[in-house]
């Protein structure tokens, strides 16, 4: 299972789990770490494995940015509840991949300001950051048929709640995806092309040809009832439409959405106090007003009006209350069933 | 108007508009600074002042706290459009009171860690935070008839979006503040018994003889349309009923909440990641599970369950996806109109 | 119990046991902290309380500075195994005084870097350790009969382990202090004269007329087997000494010392890499080198050596290898039984 | 010597000098200091003691803000070079009053960010810069005849050169200051009324009757071989004019300027990269441009012009490249010769 | 005119600006930097592009280095005023480089504390500094036939005011090169030989046969009419210089320097204050004592003395009042002229 | 005795030492590091060389980790006092090698965090601690025949005092360290199988074929009068052993401890308070408990019990009295004459 080739390092990552067992573990990744207040200190990364016998292996993500709590919850919740005869198969589950940067709330680690969706493949002799990719790169990756990973919209931004899969040059690989996707049953689906996939945990799981998921379930860095309703069910749902669970899917209605282009994101070219002018989910024509930006300096100014380049839906906004140059301000998706 | 003591230090804040002028004037409460990176600095205050003729005054001000967004909003927007003939008498709009907490984007001010909010009456030759306080107590609420001051949840709780007013021992001047409150027409309305009211701008108002209003209109520390929305109209209404600015108040359906003891509030005793089983307006019972804190130390572990000690609505909540003990977990509101 | 003047407020602290409630409880005391990363947040510090009937109160304590750490675990210790009917009266014990310190590993609050034992009688309406002292001051002292407040170095300083009480202007309060530090029964005890009592829980405790046990048991920021068997020891011999429980207490030899003037202390008059010639408890005589300082700029260049100006035995000493200009560098204390 | 009244607590800082001891002392005044990283610390502020016979007693300070540089070089030149035949009563020589701030190279202390110059008179159980001020109220000033107080503009202001006094209510005492600065003899003389003179040395000392010179030497927090030439020999040129030190002054031109309102102060009400139209020394008429201020979020925007609000000189500058709202861009002084 | 080879990843820099469109253009270099703040934000460098017709392209720079000031100031207002038609050629400007550093007035940037011009050729998936690096590099030089870069001292040393240029293999580059110091017309020229050239922005330019010239316009972290005035003119003699814009130079005297070895530099050996005993411009003989260190931790020690190795000129300085060991203390240059 | 490659670029660092001259020389190794505070500054790493004639080079470091100080006093101590004509051969003292920890006191680099025993073969181009690792790689470590390199445990570790030596596929060279282990002397003596060795200076030293002894004397971050007399003697015996300096060895008892697998160690899987029930040189039994974790939210919990694996001696704790998930809790050695 380990692809390194001869050249590489080992892993310093050591699990204390058995992936080849049944039964249920819980157990760590330990990372040994040494720094200024643990001479001989380790990051120990909780982790999960529910196996029963033959099957296809789930591996089951939260927290790859720290700020983002719908997988963490349903995913702290389901290795706390998931027993091993309910299972036909292998689910492996990391609630809080980032483990540095989910302790301490943050998207990025405080250890290294690695962020770990953008550290792929990893190295093992590089920062915690790379050395975590690396080990999902050459360790647990390898293991999973279907991988399903967590997102939402952090502290700084905030989604309508989807499950989204890429556009893939094997379709058949495609399919497989989009089919999980729809298995998810969250709100919203979204079909999305990534512009630049360099380093994502996503195109290394694609690469490998797995059958991988991730969603958005709002963000703010909070998470509501109704939120991890969806994750949870959302959850349940792949592992049934995989075959590791057994029974049938609660699937409810979705509204399909596209990222079509560059076109759908909004940056901000202004610094000031933001007002949006629509919420998340309201539809939007060419030409509207979405948001205003207010300087604050002094009382009396006019502040910068931000239109949407296309017909849609608001699909993702900025979350804090203020906004700097260069943030994105907005994304409006387009909708499969929109006229 | 200054009602110093012959013994106080004046104040060291200089404004640079005309209380009694006619017209609309936009300036700055400048407060010296002296620090590192500024020997001679200051922190400028920006302050509207719009007026015609004799009239009652309103105070109206945001930013408090300086993560709370609604009230800076609908202020800045205020200061930029409201124009001197539709008026009757005096509006004064601080919109960002603690201007350095607001710049921060944080509830207390990053120079002396300060809440604007239990610092009054303040001193002229105390904090920072303590001058802004001295400032209004000695300077701004004397030249005020009402005062509308904003607040939200801020960067980590959230609100049901409501207008607010305390019990006070005189009822006259409590009627004249829930008039008021009617009058902002909020979609809640609530009814406070503040525990420990040392130190808040609300209570040097009331001390005064002022009608005091003030909200909380959701959190986070973001804004949306909708709670914009609801700021913008508020004021609005609160300035026609005030008789400051003429015509129809535009209002709507509230719903009239209480929050009579201490038993509301439940206080976090645990470290971890929080998972609410209920929403913000969700009717709860008695004993009803409201949230679970999961420890993540490490998977497989049964977190603490929190109860309702009473019936009610979820009125707020712990923003952020991680809580620490001692936190405030949730907030439940006897409504008026229960049963 | 509560000496507070009419004009005074109360503390803001509310405690979570009932301190005339007999058995076992565990609590919290809370103290309300509103700040950035939690709006309506509390410091909780752990309080147990044991009692059984009539008899005296002890209140024993760790943690007054936030990095000395044999109280801290005798007393976690003690909490977690003494039960209600080996008591005739009442044990209350908090083994971190100062929590935030004791989270952070620091003698000093992380909030306000107040030191808690230069912080009596404190204030309700000061910073947080000013709160925690007032507390103290106000409600826990007037419930005691006796004080054990246990101190080591701390991560700078280190100590031969004694247990030390003052000289008091009550010559018959004082005998009862000494009679109960000879009760503890460490390898070592120390008569003082506090230079500067202004600010100490010491000094609080005896001016109420308290018979009040301090400790310096070690230090460095650790702890060791033996340091906390002698804790340990020394606290249940206290309660017996009191009274409060049963049976003999568990004498040792121990060695009297005194610190008769400010001739006892050593302060750096420069920078650099310290090199103790003596270790704790070794003799020395006046004008015996007992340090040198290195400078650290540059190889080749002669050190400054520290000289003791009396007969005695070292028995406190700087801990980190670095020293800066200012620093205590040792103090020799005079041994009753010289010669 | 010491004013302090019965309630008043004795000053933490103990000399190690003799004030009434004939000869050349070097040693310091030990303020014990406990803190996170030195349990039993202290700062040691370093002073000079020459003296010889009976005379008058000059009090020479330095390092009042920490990152004011003539002061403290001709201070510590002149405690290594000054014999104690050369004089003729008593010069006290402190180089770096705020030595914590010195040290760091900051206008405010890096403990509590306290700015001395706004602390007088201090308080002996206060923070570290309130008892340094409070040792100078109650121990050094009252020893001294004449005070001599060297500042510059520090990192963030940059001035002509001179030496000052302010105009004082004892009109015999204010000529006696005037003289002193005569014999300084630095480029420019200035007469001063402080507008905000509460919390001063100054203030401190004058309001003792003594004779108080001040400087300001330019700044950016530097020195050259020039501006401590003007330090050096004003020192001298002081203490002979004050009798202590036999010998004539070594006087040269100065030119008079004159601060007579607050009509010379301009504060920059934008954010921005600043650009001087004229440097110090130039001439200035009412209306001129005398900066700019470019923003520097986007390129092609205008940027806002600053005037002078009446003729003189510029005389002091705001001096790092970026500028914030609020600080002070510029000082244009009257000139007793201008026309 | 991207010269990646087919395996380098693309630049993540996307200009908004065409650099082949006729007319002034203001735009941005948007460089996605995601962070906790800011999950999809960016950096935004602020560049303009004045183009007519075709000619030779002028690449002009500043805020290499984020605390140099002259640059920036003459370059933001270049921007804003150089008109199309006063051009025939391209003249890109880009005023602040290293953008995050300017904005933090610091010499590296705060992101990555990288030194911009040590960073060359820059990686497109390294840190945001090398990033830029990257840009400069792959998109921006190639386009250039000239390039003029500003420096200065930045806030800790402090330079002559001179344009300079490299001796280089190329002597036809070389003498090009040279021509366009003479025609920037400083008050002083230099010719250096590089010691450490790798990484540098001048090597990178240098090496693709390019025109590069370089200044230090005095230092300190500020700028003055007067060295302001000296970077307006010189960029203006440089564009006439290279035909982009017509019209006669304004040449002034200017003093030929060089650098001829190691022996220029001076490095401290000591910690201290800092006292010069010359000023820049001034000239010295070898064995001269250019300045001493005073010893900061007690008056009355003697300081260290710094002399000079050669007969020269004092070039360069420290500039803050302070110095650490291994700081360059002062630069002498040897002059053309001297005899 | 360079060994770089032609392509590897040279050391950015240079000694003032000249390393093949005969005396005592006390210098510098150099290091330019450019930063915000220091424009043109460098890291002065001191060192001294003592050389006579011809004979092996002994390589003396301490500071490796920047807490740890055994090596450091010994070294400057044996830089100030050793002589020329006590040497035959050469004698090369580096009491600081990783410097810039040194003087913050602390693991890892305040500058870079960098680990410098886990930084070879270091980098001339990568970070400050890179560079020095490279200068030892390429410059120093060729140099020497025999290589001494002190450590201790550090402020987070404390450790049994031992010299050491690694297990190496060269029996020959083996065999020559451990007999310089028997010659160092200490009262332990360790047999090391290293199971991460990469990055190493042991590995690097061991991999050119160098007699390499280190150590482990204690730690906790600070040195004692006993554990320094361990170092100096064990260097001077270790010069004596090497047949640089004449005399005897000054030996003592030792006792031979081994470390064979990793289940010597055991890390903590809880966070809290640390109590020993063991300390440093007891004898354990498998199964034993060494040390409890108490948890610290709250009073009256149980906490974690730790227990040794295997027969032994503790060996090393972890020191302070807070513990993290992660932290090496202990690790128990095995010794030879066990039974």
């Amino acid at each position: 299972m380990n692809v390194a080739t001869p050249l590489q390092r080992p892993s310093p990552i050591s699990p204390s789990v058995d992936f080849d067992a049944d039964g249920v573990q819980h157990g760590f990744l330990r990372l040994p770490y040494s720094r200024d207040d643990s001479a001989w200190g380790s990051v120990m990364i909780p982790i999960t494995v529910v196996r029963r016998g033959d099957g296809p292996t789930a591996l089951l993500t939260g927290g790859n940015h720290g700020d983002e709590y719908e997988g963490p919850v349903a995913l702290f919740d389901l290795a706390r509840t998931l027993k091993a005869d309910a299972v036909q198969g292998r689910v492996i589950i990391v609630p809080a991949m980032n483990y540095p940067a989910f302790r301490a709330g943050t998207r990025t680690s405080p250890i290294d300001r690695g962020n770990l969706n953008r550290s792929f493949p990893g190295r093992p002799d590089g920062t915690v950051t790379e050395k975590i990719a690396d080990y999902f790169q050459r360790a647990l990756l390898p293991l999973a048929d279907i991988v399903l990973d967590f997102h939402s919209g952090g502290r700084t931004l905030d989604f309508l709640p989807y499950a989204a899969a890429h556009e893939l040059p094997d379709k058949e690989q495609e399919k497989r995806c989009f089919e999980a996707v729809a298995a998810f049953s969250a709100p919203y689906s979204m079909r999305m092309i990534e512009i630049d996939a360099v380093g994502m945990y996503d195109t290394a799981a694609e690469a490998m040809g797995k059958v991988f998921v991730t969603t958005e379930l709002s963000g703010g860095g909070t998470s509501s009832a109704k939120t991890v309703g969806i994750a949870k069910r959302g959850v349940m749902n792949v592992l049934r439409h995989a075959g590791i669970v057994a029974g049938a899917q609660a699937l409810g209605p979705t509204r399909w959405l596209d990222m079509p282009s560059s076109e759908c994101f909004r940056f901000a070219e202004d610094d000031g106090l933001v007002e949006f002018c629509v919420d998340l989910g309201d539809a939007v024509r060419a030409g509207d007003v979405i948001a205003r930006i207010h300087p604050v300096g002094r009382t009396g100014q006019a502040g910068a009006e931000y239109r949407t380049a296309l017909d849609g839906v608001l699909a993702a906004r900025h979350f804090p209350g203020l906004i700097k140059t260069g943030d994105c301000l907005a994304v409006v998706a387009t909708a499969e069933d929109k006229n």
